[in-house]
């Protein structure tokens, strides 16, 4: 059971470093290898698995497993709807991360199609979350959000309500939803926008590593994925904070490095002073 | 407008920065991650977009085109040639990186006819580039240079004459033309050299990251391709230089974290004191 | 002609560095950014190219081939076989890195049939290395090994006595034997566990990177797989060790720069001094 407080974030992390849950990624190529540093600097294991002869069979081995449309081609959908629909048939956890919907009919058909699919959690940024529920009034940019999170939040609130699942929209203070409950995450640094597939806060670039902690997150607390996507918020945008305070950082070279450096070796008490998810 | 002093190259970046072009990029695996970072830390924005189903309508919406042949196969190609049309169609600029040309028959024949549609700019090492040219005398071995720079300006100017584009030749000293002018770039680090996807100067990888950076600044210039390419020469290889005397370049990883932080962080006043385009 | 001492450990990486073998990666997504970058940061020069369309004709103009599975998906495995065939075919080394055998019965039916075509070298953990070999008793979990590397040790003396390969077991000490002689390399710190396609001490993530240096190395004694492989685990790993020693490795991600760092600046004296390869 975890809590909104720091507390909480502190045991979901304690629990995915015990744990060390493989996290299947079907993801795209530019994220792959942050994303699956960000994994292992958590304690996570990362598999980046994606073909249809195989998708399936580790999907029963993984823990969780996370989607993200990035490079999306026709090769690569059939094993991501492959690998969702065996995630929810062995009730194992699935995070969609839908990247640049809205950006072209294709890529929001796409979406659309894996959100029928019955994910776990969507992590989005304003526009992508604002497109993907078909409101109106947002365009999307290429993979940039041009809509601030607070404006996606009835659209993220109706998504969440209609498919049953968890919808978190990143910007300067990241929003997480089932329908019902709004939890707010004030952790982060606007610089992470300058490093893709990383960025969090601010004008941002996509989130496609953070996606891949939720994952692994909600893969510890499947009875909780609000709190558990919140936590994993927290837990990412506080590592470029601590990264920041520690000295070193000069631009988003060094703020990557400092991330993941702040992610394998952040403390309880660190998080316990830094935590901020906010009901 | 923009000359070629350092004032123009301050300029060229300021209106990155503040127009933060979509650049749309078709590249290799390899050079996905720093590329993308490079072009957010120049305050431009990146999407990685190759499928035919949505190549062209990502076009619509770009700034510019960027193709990269790197690991290329037949699978890409199609995208490739779908996004250079479609660019040429709608008078956006669009940028050829034609790595490893002469390598293999399969990748010279693919460059050929990339080059046929037409780009604004092409970037390559000597080799590259007097293989495209099917100048005598240059064996490209895998992506490395074999052949100093000022050995294929005759290649460069033939080929930008004959296809109305501009040519950058990559080396210790950079040079751009469009088949009448010739610019020098004098900026850059040797060990630029060891990171793959962004070394410029000397013996050399690929300097796919600086391909896109070219894109970027184009699509702020359309009316003079020859001065900026010039100039994100220019500025990439002082950011390394900068990089290299703030102090902390151990070798070739701590180069390309101080890369990308001085690409971000560069200020007004440092461009105007290390830019050097010469005519 | 190489030695098992540090001279020996010295000489082979000064010949990879006069030589700058050209290593041909067909490799995963995951890994292609910091393996082509450990190539440079030792002298070689990488090329990733993968399609049918040109593999044969890379192989004829490189030193080395490097086939790993990490990725894998059909439209790859053609290259895979064309490639390390047509190196058997002209008499050059090929290095099969069989990530995540074991994990999937497609992962492990790929990874058998690359066996067949007579790789020089195979390099993996211990649980790949076991499902490799048909042993019984070890599960492979994603690409983890969770079996220790001496646990492997019959099963790599078997394999390379079977196929007449050299086998490389990472762990927190390497492991290589040519089915007769074993020979133990003890340089490494454990946090290369936690980068991903670099870890190759402890518990771990797959080595990628490091294989990839296997082939730089072996291209250049080909008479001596076997000394030559663990030369290039040993410069490898005593890397990590001076990028802790010289300070500023803070965590995983400060540690990779470091690692790069390293490798292209280590001294002969340091060598000498570090390198520890045992028979």
């Amino acid at each position: 059971m975890t809590s909104t407080s720091p507390s909480g974030t502190a045991a979901a992390l304690a629990a995915c470093r015990a744990a060390s849950p493989l996290v299947q990624c079907i993801t795209n190529f530019v994220s792959m290898d942050i994303m699956a540093n960000t994994l292992l600097a958590a304690g996570a294991s990362p598999a980046m698995a994606h073909s249809i002869a195989e998708v399936e069979a580790f999907v029963s081995i993984a823990s969780a497993l996370l989607i993200n449309v990035g490079t999306l081609s026709d090769g690569w959908v059939g094993g991501m709807k492959l690998g969702a629909q065996r995630a929810v048939e062995l009730s194992k956890p699935w995070v969609l991360d839908p990247v640049g919907c809205g950006a072209t009919p294709y890529r929001s058909l796409i979406c659309a199609e894996m959100l029928q699919l019955k994910p776990t959690v969507v992590r989005g940024n304003a526009s992508e979350i604002m497109a993907l529920a078909g409101a109106a009034g947002a365009t999307t940019r290429g993979v940039d959000s041009t809509a601030a999170a607070t404006e996606a939040l009835a659209a993220a609130k109706q998504l969440a309500a209609q498919h049953g699942c968890v919808v978190a929209v990143s910007g300067a203070e990241d929003l997480v939803t089932d329908g019902r409950r709004v939890l707010r995450v004030a952790n982060g640094v606007p610089m992470l926008q300058q490093i893709t597939a990383s960025g969090c806060s601010g004008k941002q670039a996509s989130c496609c590593a953070l996606t891949a902690l939720i994952a692994a997150f909600v893969s510890q607390f499947p009875q909780q994925p609000l709190e558990a996507t919140a936590h994993a918020l927290s837990y990412f945008g506080l590592a470029a904070e601590l990264a920041v305070s520690a000295g070193g950082v000069k631009g988003p070279g060094s703020l990557r490095v400092g991330l993941l450096d702040q992610l394998a070796t952040m403390s309880e008490a660190e998080v316990l002073a830094g935590a901020r998810v906010l009901e």
